[in-house]
């Protein structure tokens, strides 16, 4: 049930993309915008359509701000993989944009899918206009200096820095770099239906932790090949990971208890929301 | 009349600035996005408040997508000036953020600043809400691979490129590259009061041209302290320019025409458009 919704997910976003961009002019970093934007999980755009269906709304209108989602996360990636911040070179199993075209082809090419995901969270078909407005005005609070931005600014800060993060600093940072879009992916449904966010936020939090706690294991367990980047690379750089402080059994028991508050906040949605709870499940159980 | 003008709506959007980036973290990334938005002559959004103010509109309501256009603007030259891309030392007479920080948190102002020109451009107080999605949805497509970004793009391109690019050419690269943010500047104040946008689009068009040909000029006359940045670069790389393409004084002519052009658009306005004309006036006459 789950991996058909994935899937269908997945196939509704990806036929998306490929007509937006194909409508863009045909230059490199439109081709670079394609690649970045290709493959992957697509958690946050289905956690979009999932929330959106949750409250009535059809996966088609949710369509929009679920390929916006990943367009905004596609451009974290790209910059993020760039020689001066991470440097690296594999990115779901395929080079990254700087190594196929160039470091200037990828700044702009993240630079320009953060302003295609604004553009396409206030298509006109998305819904009435305090949506839009909302949908991007949240959006970009939680791309910004208080959200991704600054959760990537804490990492890069910490790689330098002399003593290793505690637990809650290296809370506070996974919530900016990764809980910031999972939030408002999850929030988008009852954002897009004039609902209370309140009970997917909660799911939220706990679930964007859990995917961090998840990440930092694979990092220790999975091989490249599955998990489709570097693997044992932060470990290597003797950066504080959620399993460096609380040890490998420690973290796999965080995440489970994650997992039972990500499924317990959404009580008030009954059984409507079992694909959501096999979503936190997932999240923890994933190889790549 | 102009000088007070464009004064006054500097004041209002610097004091502005100070006051949303007060309220972010107090991080290295948040201190170099005052840096970069700091200083600049504020074209941008000296257009939306004097737009804004010829439908009605008062300076303190226009203050919020005037703020988000010049944050955007700084975005862009912050990437801009990368090593990567144009790779500038010196900007407004000051080191670039690269420079005075480091290529990492370079790259991530730059992003949040895109972000911050998003969350600036939909508050609540911009007001109704299909102004606010429209200003967003027409920002993110002047900023991206249809607009600004193209033009980047190009420029970079041309770069490379074995024949010097025609002046077709290079007209739409700048077109892209300052021309689409000149034209939602132009168009903000038309677009907040529900009114024709056409006579600005018209006007904008003329006046991002005059621009881009005035900023060849300089790049030719001027003198390195008084415009802020290196000067004579283009010309040295052997890059086409309007200067190179039309010649010095050819250039200057069309330049003067492009201000007739610019004037003659806003006939409608009567002499309400007075302080528009002079600015066209004053984008050609420019020291820097």
């Amino acid at each position: 049930m789950l991996r058909d919704r994935m899937h269908e997910a997945a196939g509704l976003i990806g036929s998306h993309l490929d007509q937006v961009l194909g409508n863009l002019p045909d230059v490199p970093v439109v081709h670079a915008m394609a690649h970045a934007t290709r493959g992957g999980k697509r958690l946050r755009g289905f956690l979009v359509i999932e929330t959106a269906r949750l409250h009535g709304i059809a996966p088609e209108a949710a369509l929009w701000p679920a390929t916006a989602i990943e367009c905004l996360h596609a451009y974290s990636l790209v910059h993020d993989d760039l020689p001066c911040m991470d440097d690296d070179d594999l990115r779901r199993g395929e080079p990254t944009v700087h190594i196929k075209w160039d470091d200037a082809t990828a700044v702009l090419t993240g630079d320009a899918l953060q302003s295609l995901a604004f553009e396409l969270v206030t298509a006109d078909c998305v819904g009435p206009d305090d949506v839009r407005a909302t949908l991007a005005r949240t959006l970009a609070i939680a791309s910004g200096a208080q959200g991704m931005v600054l959760g990537q600014a804490l990492d890069i800060a910490a790689e330098t820095a002399t003593t290793p993060l505690t637990l809650e600093q290296i809370t506070k940072l996974q919530q900016g770099k990764t809980g910031a879009l999972i939030a408002w992916s999850a929030m988008a449904g009852p954002r897009m239906a004039g609902a209370d966010t309140a009970p997917l936020a909660a799911y939220a939090t706990a679930l964007g932790l859990a995917f961090q706690i998840a990440d930092d294991i694979l990092d220790i367990e999975g091989d490249a090949a599955t998990v489709g980047k570097a693997t044992g690379k932060d470990t290597d750089a003797g950066k504080a990971t959620f399993v460096s402080l609380l040890g490998l059994d420690g973290a796999k028991r965080r995440a489970d208890e994650l997992v039972q508050t990500a499924c317990d906040a959404l009580s008030i949605y009954g059984s409507d929301a079992d694909t959501l709870r096999d979503t936190a499940k997932f999240v923890v159980a994933r190889k790549s």
